[in-house]
């Protein structure tokens, strides 16, 4: 079990070392509680490297927030991390985690703007979010409206924003367009459905071959999918004439790479773009001399990292706000399932596909 | 030999019919001499399909030029609208050939700016190129300096303008920026490293392994290449040590496919974007799901037909005249193989690849 995996650290090879300077209101500043987080020392398989450890307390500044969490997500990126195998990843040793949501617990002697007791996400997204109690600088804190469901304001960044981001910065689509798209039933395949129906785009959705896929196509279409395919029912060459109400799509979205991306090729109309976010399959995109050349087929990739940055926080707040007004009025929603923090190797393990095919997991605190 | 294949045909299947109008103009027409042609009835094996024969004089209209044809190339996409692979192609039956240049034969009543011993090109690039007289709309012609080398003006349109568009419409590049090319003794790698040399741009250029790689190698340089390897040279996971005095390029141009198309992929600088404008090893592009996330590469195609509509004439006429000014300065040069028109299944049997690799063959009536 979790708790068997506790252990004591030298707090100073993780949060930074209290300093008593000269200066006045270090007198004034104040401490967090100890804060029990997910911690690994070394990269590696992340079911083996990660400890959940309690961390002594830490000073917080003038500039800091403490946040209790209370929920993060485990997003495939979180893994990779811990894997050493994703470009951008904390320096060791280090706390799982990059996106998240919590209540304000205490405050620097300089914040004016937030105070105990309000929800608040972490934005942009930063590292070292699986832990009970978070201290940052107050700019990586998002206020939110107290109806937020706190589940979503800890997912909504990563996910929803890079499905937001995929309809709207790539091709000028309007109403009556289409998206085609692969591995739909991942939590970015359902907010493209929900988002590009909002705009009056069609989308056309192919989810794999597995026990079950009667009824996710069944919920997709309940979230406003336009056609449900299996990877095995587009397998043909006729693919085009299951377009049904369809346009032929301008936009093609691809998470999973292999055979899965060249169906989405197939059905792109003519000048159409293929935007690749992810690569489940973990296999390569493939693609035909006269796709390029007389399809004039455009490939690319997506990044929502490039948006998450604080010169670009404005703005990326302004989005993350839209999103989860429509997740407030009900009109953008997605599958979870929350863990409790005790049992986060548990979720861990069904992140890591050792458990069959699940819903996204977020750790409650 | 060529002369055996001599065939007599009835001309209404290939040319317009005369009618005998009402019109007094009509009376005024005249008619071309008789023309010797590249014929097909049937798409197939272009070896097989085409025969020489002679077809007969056609009407001059008002508004036609009649032109004894002097240069025409056979370019891959003549052998494959021959083979019925090519989108746009000619309706059946049909005569080769689409680039071309000549001296102006005679000349419908309303033309005023064409004379009997002009040199012209087809312009835009039109069917039925491989006779030795072609009559077509003036829009068709397009009037030359007299010392265009002929050789030159009958190939400047497809290879030239395809090599110049790709430097110019798809990246911003500056001086001392780099391009990384595969297939770079084509006539377009070959036009790319000059064109790009003009503009202060470096290029690293890929060539096959074959016996006389080094001949090729000396050649590309005394083009202008800054660094050209072979693609077994290049097949090492420290292939980026290799670039020498090149920037990590900006744009990589793919006409192979295959693994010289990974290589490309490879060389490209982050964010880089790779053109594909050919298929030469008959292979797909395979790109992992990392050089489009984190690489944030871009692939699309180049296809230069988009170019080569009447509607666009007149800007494209302005390149084409800046490509043929830099030539007939000596900036600009390519290789080519005359062959008599007399031998043209020979030269068919050459740009098939029927007799090892072969420079760009190019008919000469």
């Amino acid at each position: 079990m979790a708790c068997t995996r506790f252990l004591t650290l030298n707090p100073n090879s993780l949060r930074p070392p209290i300093h008593i300077s000269s200066n006045v209101r270090a007198l004034s500043s104040h401490m967090s509680p100890p804060s029990t987080a997910v911690f690994y020392e070394h990269h590696g398989p992340p079911d083996t490297v990660t400890k959940i450890i309690e961390l002594p307390p830490v000073e917080i500044k003038a500039n800091d927030v403490c946040v209790k969490m209370l929920a993060a997500p485990i997003n495939p990126s979180d893994i990779n991390r811990i894997q050493g195998v994703y470009p951008v990843r904390p320096t060791l040793p280090a706390v799982g985690g990059y996106e998240g949501a919590g209540v304000v617990h205490s405050v620097g002697s300089a914040i004016r703007d937030l105070s105990p007791g309000d929800l608040v996400m972490v934005s942009p997204p930063s590292s070292g979010t699986w832990q009970t109690h978070v201290v940052k600088d107050k700019k990586f804190w998002h206020k939110l409206d107290k109806d937020t469901p706190v589940e979503y304001a800890a997912t909504v960044t990563i996910n929803p924003l890079t499905a937001l981001r995929m309809i709207e910065d790539i091709v000028d689509l309007k109403s009556g367009d289409a998206i085609v798209q692969n591995g739909a039933t991942s939590m970015v395949g359902q907010c493209v459905i929900q988002l590009a129906k909002l705009r009056g785009i069609r989308t056309f959705n192919i989810i794999r071959d597995r026990p079950g896929s009667d009824q996710a196509e069944e919920k997709l279409k309940k979230l406003g999918a336009d056609e449900v395919y299996t990877e095995s029912q587009l397998d043909v060459k006729n693919v085009k004439s299951l377009l049904g109400n369809v346009l032929e799509p301008a936009l093609g979205l691809n998470c999973v790479g292999g055979n899965a991306a060249t169906l989405v090729l197939k059905l792109l109309r003519q000048g159409g773009t293929m935007v690749t976010y992810g690569g489940m399959a973990k296999k390569p995109v493939t693609v035909s001399t006269s796709s390029f050349i007389f399809k004039e087929l455009t490939l690319m990739g997506y990044y929502v990292q490039n948006w998450l940055t604080l010169d670009r926080n404005e703005e990326c707040r302004e989005m993350l706000d839209y999103l989860m007004g429509l997740i407030r009025e009900g009109k953008l929603k997605y599958d979870m399932e929350l863990a409790p923090f005790s049992e986060f190797h548990t979720a861990l393990d069904k992140s890591l596909g050792k458990l069959g095919s699940q819903p996204k997991q977020v750790i409650k605190f």
